[in-house]
């Protein structure tokens, strides 16, 4: 290995990556953490976070990010701006190609690079995401008590949000495009039959209103009678616009993982894109279908996608890349010591 | 169900069992937290946690735990002494029997018990344990950089230990009551090969000098040269005692973990009384074989057993317990309201 081949990169630095940069520096790895498109990651749009162990008062997302910033960067990590666009996996060095020009070769790669909300697109969200409207309801449902929310989409995600709102939220309305869900029957059955889900078919978010200090207080729906199939509203259109009273806003139509640049690799991505990870004997790990290469997060989970989990899934990732680098570096160093070895391989 | 049935149990209130608390009373399942013969786990014993993400300055083992303590009661979550002494999980509701008499009937349990790492029984180690006498290298191993230290144990885990140490530390002795390892051929080899690693064969931990002010100083040692294969050291025997000066001991034994309660269940256990956990179409979940229960943390976990992993798969059980409530009571609701479609199935 070359003086200019790094130990690890972790990419991304939400959660997943700096738990990872923790323990990665901790044990002496150098990781060098690429920031990624959105440094902070998911975390950065959540304003309260109450549900990550250690916090009693709750921590605000940023604020989260920034304490792990620290910490990791306490121990030695190296953070540096860019993502990576393409990566050449297939042996050893790994040798990445960053957004800001240049290439690194490591060792070992973390990817970390998160999956990003998909957003409808309504006026308003930019401003009030974070502050009444969200992307994640089991993070922010127990904020609604009492109030009136929309969920956004028609997808299992958006059932299981909404089931899970109305535990909170005094009437819950699944805002659709089309005139049918895409959910599974279970799932749409569900919440078809819970009395405080309603839907409004046919019908596209156009704004939220509101403001960052007195959070969401109202939307704005169009609705036709045809439904929405592909277009977006256009002014002048036979249609029915209405504003409603609504003290929450969520968007639950998917995410996509940021894995593009992994495409055409050898590390396997399941039919959305998601990075695939290995069972172990004994329960899981993050190993990837590439030597080297383990994720952690949002990028490789599709089902609990939360602050914590994604932060014990970066503790795992660099402890699964402590032990292969481990492991490699003892093979490197006997056949180094030892070439009269290699007749018997 | 009757009115006296809980939804959730969770037994233990370590990390892992807070995290789920946490979110489960969140999600507003009630649960009630047994929890169990050593209240806040393992990490009682860790003086600083470094590793735990969101604490750049690091948080005190104990302190951590009152922290999660005060979030889980802070959203609901009910709190009470004792542990299980036996379950009837063969069907619906769940039967648990409590140390401190009773029993309790709830539909989904969490086992979070932990696992209890063994102890040599060394004079001074009660006192020590958290200040300079570890269980866990991965979590106090970056306290001992320029430290000579001691790693008692024979097994792949005591090599892994001593391999993480020989980084930090200016030289590891293993203490090895026999003079052959139990570990792997591979990871003996890695650390023979080691040039920071010694091996004491035929010796035993005798006592461990220091304070909890003073951290670890010293360690007596007994050896013999043919061994202790299975007696202890008794006084007056022709053995070698020698004192040497140490910075740091850690354990590394092996842990059980708490699962008595569930032998001759049908929850697996693996052949080392582990919590099996099964997979999941995108990774893994934390259902075990037996309906309504689950396991996070070092109960199921062998692998990683950090606190941030068990935080993690804390959340990760109270979401597939949710998950799973809502399915049950959904099939249960559909089937009360429909009994003419008994026929259909």
């Amino acid at each position: 290995m070359s003086a200019d081949t790094r130990e690890l990169v972790v990419a991304g630095s939400g959660v997943a990556g700096l738990s990872a940069a923790v323990y990665a520096a901790r044990a002496d790895l150098d990781p060098l953490v690429l920031e990624g498109d959105e440094p902070g990651g998911q975390l950065t749009l959540t304003t309260d976070v109450e549900n990550f162990l250690g916090f009693p008062e709750g921590v605000g997302g940023m604020e989260l990010i920034q304490r792990g910033t620290e910490q990791a960067e306490r121990f030695g990590a190296e953070f540096q701006h860019g993502s990576i666009e393409a990566a050449d996996v297939d042996g050893q060095p790994l040798e990445l190609s960053l957004s800001t020009g240049g290439t690194i070769r490591t060792r070992a790669l973390i990817v970390a690079t998160g999956a990003s909300a998909r957003w409808v697109g309504a006026d308003g969200e930019e401003e009030l995401m974070g502050y009444g409207l969200s992307t994640c309801a089991t993070c922010d449902g127990a904020f609604h008590r009492g109030d009136d929310v929309l969920v956004v989409g028609g997808g299992d995600s958006a059932m299981e949000e909404a089931l899970f709102l109305a535990k909170f939220a005094d009437s819950v309305t699944v805002v659709h495009r089309r005139e049918e869900l895409r959910a599974s029957e279970i799932m749409a059955d569900r919440a078809r039959e819970h009395e405080d889900v309603e839907f409004a078919w046919n019908t596209e978010l156009l704004a939220i209103d509101g403001s960052q200090e007195a959070g969401v207080t109202g939307a704005t729906l169009v609705s036709h009678p045809e439904g929405y199939p592909s277009e977006r509203y256009e002014n002048g259109e036979d249609v029915t616009v209405e504003d409603v009273d609504v003290g929450g806003v969520f968007y639950a139509i998917g995410h996509e993982p940021n894995t593009e640049f992994l495409r055409d690799t050898p590390v396997e991505l399941d039919s959305d894109g998601y990075v695939r990870t290995t069972e172990s004997a004994s329960w899981a790990t993050t190993a990837t279908a590439a030597e080297g290469v383990f994720a952690a997060g949002d990028v490789m989970d599709r089902a609990y996608q939360q602050a914590v989990t994604a932060a014990g899934m970066g503790s795992m990732a660099a402890l699964d890349t402590e032990e292969w680098l481990e492991s490699t570096t003892a093979v490197a160093a006997a056949g180094a010591d030892t070439p009269q070895m290699e007749a018997d391989d």
